[in-house]
C-alpha cells in the first residue's frame, strides 16, 4: 500500500481512548441487567484487540466475544489470556467464570449431533449471563423415543432452547409437551432446500403449538440471551 | 362482444369430436395402468362440459376431475348426472363407484381439520385408482399422543399420506416410526410466513427421516396417485 | 350437489361425538398449563359450531377461538352466545370473563394505527391466559419521544410485546431500553417491499439488540400466548 | 487454544460410551426395518471416528456414511478399514457387502453426467438396503432418443429414481411412460438461475405427470432409502 | 368526490390532443417495421378509450389492445365498433383484418387446455405482424406422443412458440427434436410451487437443450412478437 | 355482535381527545420542517375520520391523507370537506391549498400511462411540502426519442423522481443524463416476473449510473417527501 | 482410498467405447442441423478427457467444450492438442477453426468491460455454429452516447445478443431502437441486490420494448446458439 | 493455453489506445457535472492497469477505482504510484488530493464498527467530489444514547448517509429526528436471515420514517456520490 494523505484515508486506525471505531456500552449491564457482548465477525483483529484492550480495565463486567474467526480469537487471548474460548462456539468470554447462578434452569435441546456449535453457543451464554444450564444432544424426532427420554428434565426447566436444522420440527414437539416457552433456534445444518437455515426457520415461525420464540439462524448467542431474560429470577 | 372474423379468432370453439382444446388420453388406463384425470382450473366450464360429454361413451374407464369450482362441477354433472362429487376436495369421479380394492392399505393423516379437504382428494383418488383407504384427522405433533394413538394404524399401511399445513412437522414423526414410505403432502393452511405452503414444503423436503415422498402443495390428487402407486399389489 | 354414494364421500359430515374432523385437547390445560385455541381459518363454520357445541360442556376450561372471519364468529355466538367477540382482533373466548390474573405484567406496544387489530389479538390472549395487560398504541419510530415517553411502563413490565410493520424497527429500540425479553410480533401492515410482512419479521430476526422473540407476521395469538408463558408467576 | 475452565467448556469431548454428542438409534433396523444413517456434514471427523468405533461392535448392522468429505471418510476408515467407500458419492457403507437382494427392480436414471455422483448415492443407498438395481446416464430430455431407447428397463422397475437438475424435465416424461412411481432427485447441477437446484426441485413439484415423489436437492441417499422402502417386497 | 382544485388535481383528464398521458408512437411501425401496443392493465377505461379515438385516424397502422379487461375491451369497441376481440386472450385488434401473410411459419404449441389463452395471444399477434401460424393444443410432455405426432409440422416451422405452465418441460422436450428456435412462454397455469408461473419460467431458463428464447411468463403477446421477428422473411 | 364485556374488549373505541388509537405528531412540522401524513391503509374509515376531526383545529399545518380507499376518503371529507381529494392518486390534502413554492424544481417522470396515478401522488405531495412541479408521462426507454425530448426540462430540475415499472429502466437512463440526482419510484405495473414490482425496484437498486435514490414500490408519497426535501433551499 | 468391491462402487470408471457415463449425440449436427456441446462444470477432467478422446474420431462435427475450468481445459488440450481455447469465456472448440460463415450478421453488445467474458462466450459459439459477428463493448445506458453512436452497425444485424448485469436495462434499450429481434442475455456482474444475475434476469423478462427474448444468467453458449438459428439463412 | 488462432480468440487484448474492451467518458465530468468510476470487480488486472494509464494523461479529472480488490490496486498502483489507496473500502483515487469542498455538509453514520469500510467508500467518494464530510461510528439503535449524543452534528448535515447491517433500523430513527434527507445505505454485515443485507435493504425501504433514499446493499459509492449531488450548491 502506498502512503495515505494523512488528512484523508486512515482505515487502519491505532488503537486509542476512546476508540475511533466502537462506541462501547460498558454500562450497559448496570442499565438493562446483562453486558454487550462483541460481534467479531466484519471487525479486524485489530479492532478486536483494541477492543480486548479496553475491557481490560473492567473485570466487574464480563464481556462475550461472539462469531470469533480463530484470528479474532487469538486477537483476544493476546489481550485476555485466561479468557475462555469455545472454539467452536466461536465464543470467548472474560473473566473466564460465570457469575453464581440465579433464576430458573435452562435446558438446550440439541436435534443433531452437527447443531452442536451452535447449543453450545447458547448454553455457554446463558450460564454467563447467570443462568443453571444442562445440555442434550442428538434428540430429533426422528427417533421420537430420544426426546421423550428427556421429558422430566425438560419439564423442570423455565425455557428450553431448542436448536435444529434440516426441519427443525423439534420445537414444535418439545411446546406441545411442556408449558414452558421455547427459544427456537434454527441452524444452517442441511443442503439443498434447507437454503442456509430458511426451512427450519419458517418451520419453526410456524410452529403448530403456541409457546415457540424464533430467533435468526445460528443465533446461538441470542437464543441464550433471551432464554437468560425469560429464565431471571424475578420481575425485572 | 362484436362478432369476429371468423378465420382469426375462435375463442370459445363449440364441442366437436375430436375436441379442438384437449387431446383426451383415454388409452392411458391400458399404457400406464392408471387413466387420465382432468384439471378443471384454468379451463372454462364449457371446455370442461365438452371433455364430460366425450368421456360419456368410455364408462370403462374411470375419469377424476379435479380441482373442481362449483362452475366445473356444474358443467361436469349437466354431462354426466350421477358423477360422484365431493366439494370440499374439489373432485368428481365418473363412473362414480371405485373399483374392487387391491393392493395394500393406504392411510391417510390430515395433521389438522382445515387439511381435510386436501386429505379427502388424496384419499379418494387413492380409493378411485383402486387401493383401501383409512383417514384419520387432527392428530398434528402440537399434542403427540394423538398420532401416538393410531399407531398400530400407521404400520398397517403399506404407504401413509401425511397432509399438513403450517410447520410440516408430522411426516417427520410418521416417517421416524414406522417401515412404510410416507408421502407427505403440504397444504396452504396457516398464514403469514407460512408463505402459502412454502413452509410445510421446505420442512418436508428436509424431513430427518427418511423415506418421505414430497408433492406439491395442496396437491391431494398427486398424493393419492403416488400412494396408489406405491400400494399397488404387484410390481408393475 | 349430487346425491353421494354414502360409502364413499362424505365431505361435510353432520356434528357428532366423538366429532369426526376434530381431536379436542381439553386436557390440555391440565397438561401445558394453557387450554387450546381453535384456529378457524380454512374450517368451514358448521365445523367450527361442531366444536363451539362441544366445548360447552366445558365451561372450567377456557377456549379461544382465533382467525374467526364474521361467518365463523356467527357459528361459535350461535352456540356459545355468552362469548366475548373482539371483531378487529377476529377472537373469541368463552366464558367470556378471564382468570384472575397472576404472573407479571405484560406489555403490548403498538407501533402504528394499523398494527392495533394484531395487537390486541395479543392482549386479549394474555389476558384470557392470566395475565395482567397494558396496551400503548402508535408509538413507532419515527417520532422517537413517543416511545420514550412510555419508559417507565415499558421498565415495569415482565416482557413486552411489540407489534409493527413496514421496517419492523420498533423492537430493536425497545429491546435496548429494558432488562425484559421483547417478543416481537411483525404485522403485514405495509405495501410493495414490505411484501406482507416480510420485512419487519426480518428485520426483528435481525434485531442488533439482544432479548428478541420473534413469532409469525400477524400472530397476535402465539405472541400473546408466548408473553403469558414468560411473564407466568413461578417456574412451570 | 487456552486450557478451558473444565466446568465450562468442552467443545470436542473424547470418545466414551455412550457418546456425549450422539444418541446412536442402532435398534431402527429392528423397529423401522432399516438401519440408521450417519450424516457426516456439520460433524467433525473426531466425532464420526467416534461414530465408527462404536458401530465396530455391530456388524449385524449396516451402517451408512453419508456426505462425508475426505477428512470424515479418513476418519471412518481409521477405525472400519474395510468400508466400502464411494468418494465421488460421498458414501460409505460398513460392513461393506450389502445384503442379499429381495423386493423389486430399482432402476436409477441420471439425466446427464454432472447428476452421476447423486445417482450413485442413491443406487448405494437402495443396495446396502437390499434392492437389485440398475443405473443409466446421460438420458436428459435434450436427446429424448436416448431415454426412450431404455423403456424395456423402465417398465421392468417397481420404481425409477430419475437424477436431474438444469430443467428437472427428465421425471415429468419417464412418469408420463411407466406404471411405477418416480422418485424426482433434483440435483444442483447447472448455474445463474437454476440457483443451486431450486429449478428442478420445482420442476419436479409441478411434474404434469402423477406419481412423482420429489426428495431434497442432491439427496441421493433420501431418493435411494425410499426407493428400497417402495421396491420392498412385501407390505412391511 | 369533491371539486378539485383545477391547478392541483387532475386525476382523470378529459379526452386531449395530444393526449396528456399517453405518447402515441404511431410512427414505430415505419422505424422498427412493428407497430405500437396498448397495455390496458393499469389503465383507466377513459384512458384506452382516449388511445382507440386517437388511433381511428390512422387506419394505416394496425394497434393491438393487449391485457384488455372486460371494461377496457367495451372502451375499446366503442370507439372501434369493428375492432377484432378474442376475449380470452384479452386483446383487440384494430383494424381487424391481419395483413398478408409473408416470412416463415409460425407455430404455437399449448401444452395444455389452460395455456390455450396465452398461445392464442401469442399466435393473434404473430398474425397480426405478418405471418403464417398453426397453432397445435394439449401435446404436454406426460403424453410424449402426442407432441411427437406433430413432428412435421413442427419441423416445417422458422420458430415455434411453446407455452406451457407447471414443469415447464415441453421447450426442452421441442428445443432437442427440431432445427429451429423455440420461443418459451411460462404460464401461470398451476398452484402451490408452481408460484405463479415461476416453476415454468425457470424450467425453460434452464432448458438442457439449447435454443431456447424465454419470454415473460403469461407474454403471449411478447412471445408473438418475438415470433414474427424471427420468422421475417429478411434480414431487418 | 353481541355485547362485550366492558372492561375486556374495545375494538372500535369512540373518536375521543386524545385519540387513544393515534399520537398524532403535529409539532412535527416545527421539528423536521415537514408535516406528518396519515397512512390509511389499515385503519378503519371510523379511525380516520377521528384523526380528521382532530386535524382540524389546526389549518396551520398542512395534513396529506396517503393510500385512502374511497371508504377512507369519504371518512375525510365528512370531516374535512374543502380537502383535495385525487381519487387515482388515493391522496387527500387539508387545508387544499399548496404553500407557496420554494426551493428548486421538482421535475416527475412516469414511464408509462399506467405509472401515472404513483406518479401524481409524489407530484402532489412535493407540491404540498412547497415546491414547483413539472409532470411528463409515458416516456419509457422503448421510445428513447420520448425522453430524449424533455432533457431540457430535465436539466433545469433540481430532482427528478422518476416512476417505472416492468423493466424499470428508466431511472438509469435519466440518471446518465443529468447532474441532478434521481429519486427512482418503482410501480407495481406490470405481470409475471414483475413479482409486483420486485423487478424495477431490483433494476433501480442496480443501476449502472450513480445519482439514483431509490424508494418502496408505489411509494408516490415517499418519493415526494424526498424530492421536496433534496429540493429545499435554493435552486441548485 | 480404499479398494473398493468390484461389484459394488466404481465411481471412477475408466475410460471405454461406448463411455459409462455419457451417450454422445454425435448424429445431433445431421438431426437439430448444430453440433452437441459439452457441459464441463460437474463432470470431472477424467470424465472431459474420455469424451475428448472420443469426438477425436470426428473431424467433421465440431464440438465446443463449455464451462470448462482450467482443469477441464488441460484434459481437452492433453487429447486435442490443436483445439482453439478461450480462457475468459471457458471455451473450448475443436477442430479449432469455425465454419464458412452464412446466414445473417449476429452482432454483441456487452453493457460494461466486466461482461465481455460472456459475450465472448457467445460470440465464439455464434462463429463456430456459422454466422459472421461483430463484438462492440462498455455500451452501457449509463452514457447513452455509447450505444447510439453504433447505431447503424446495430441495424445491420439479424439478431443482437446484449450482454449485461447490474440493471439490465441495456436490451430494453437497443430493442426500443431496431427491427431485429434481441436475445438479452444477464450476467452476474454486480452484487448485493443483484443477487447474482437475478436483477438483470427480470429486468430482461420484463422488457418494456417487444422483441427480447432472454437465456439464463451467464449462459453465453446458449445466446450464442440461439442467435445463430435467428441468423440462419433459410428455414431450417 | 495453447496458441490461438488469431483470427478467433484474443481473451486479453493487449493494452492499446482507444482500449478494446472500455470505452471511457471522461468527458462525463462535464456532461454531468461529476466524474467517472471505474468498476474493478469483474475486470481482469490487465485491464484495470490499461484504464489506469489512460487516464494518467488526464489530471484534470479525479478517477475513482472502486470494489478493488488488492490485485486490482496492485494494477493502478503500478500505473498511478501516488494514488490514495483505501484498502477496507476498496477504493483508489487520482489524483490523490480531494476538490476543494463546496455545497452542504455530508455526515456518515455507521451502525457498528463492522459497517465502517462501508461507511467510509461513501465518505471518501463524497469527499472527492467536492465536499465536506464527518463520520460518525458505532451508533446503532441498540444503544439509542450514542445516536442521539450526535443530534447537533446530525442536524447541520445537508445528508445524512446511515450505514447498518442486520436490522437496518437505524435509517428510520435518524429520518426522524432531522429534516435534511437520509441515504440508507443497507450493508451485508449480519448473517442467517440477514440473506446477505436483504433484511436491512428491505426494512430501509419500508422506513416508517419518510426521507429516507435507499442505494444498493454495500454500495458505498453510490451513496457517497447520491450524497454529494444531494449536498451540492448550497447549504440547505
Amino acid at each position: 500500500m502506498n502512503k495515505p494523505d494523512p488528512h484523508v484515508a486512515e482505515p487502519n486506525p491505532p488503537v486509542t481512548d476512546p476508540l475511533p471505531y466502537a462506541d462501547l456500552d460498558l454500562e450497559r449491564a448496570a442499565r438493562r441487567g446483562y453486558p454487550e457482548a462483541v460481534f467479531c465477525a466484519g471487525k479486524t483483529p485489530a479492532q478486536v484487540a483494541g477492543i480486548a484492550a479496553t475491557v481490560r480495565s473492567r473485570p466487574d463486567v464480563i464481556t462475550l466475544f461472539t462469531r470469533a474467526a480463530p484470528e479474532h480469537a487469538a486477537a483476544v487471548l493476546g489481550e485476555l489470556p485466561d479468557a475462555l474460548h469455545d472454539a467452536g462456539a466461536g465464543l470467548l468470554a472474560w473473566p473466564p467464570v460465570p457469575p453464581p447462578a440465579t433464576g430458573g434452569l435452562v435446558v438446550i435441546a440439541a436435534a443433531g449431533t452437527s447443531d452442536l456449535p451452535v447449543a453450545r453457543e447458547a448454553e455457554l451464554t446463558a450460564r454467563f449471563l447467570g443462568r443453571r444450564t444442562e445440555l442434550i444432544a442428538d434428540v430429533g424426532v426422528a427417533g421420537l423415543h430420544r426426546i421423550l427420554g428427556h421429558l422430566d428434565l425438560l419439564r423442570r426447566a423455565r425455557v428450553v432452547v431448542v436448536a435444529a436444522g434440516m426441519d427443525g420440527a423439534l420445537p414444535s414437539v418439545v411446546a406441545g409437551l411442556i408449558a414452558a416457552p421455547v427459544v427456537a433456534l434454527p441452524t444452517s445444518v442441511g443442503y439443498g432446500a434447507a437454503f442456509g437455515g430458511l426451512a427450519p426457520l419458517l418451520s419453526m415461525l410456524n410452529a403448530c403449538a403456541p409457546g415457540v420464540a424464533v430467533v435468526n439462524i445460528d443465533n446461538g448467542y441470542g437464543a441464550g440471551h433471551l432464554a437468560a431474560q425469560i429464565a431471571a429470577g424475578a420481575p425485572a
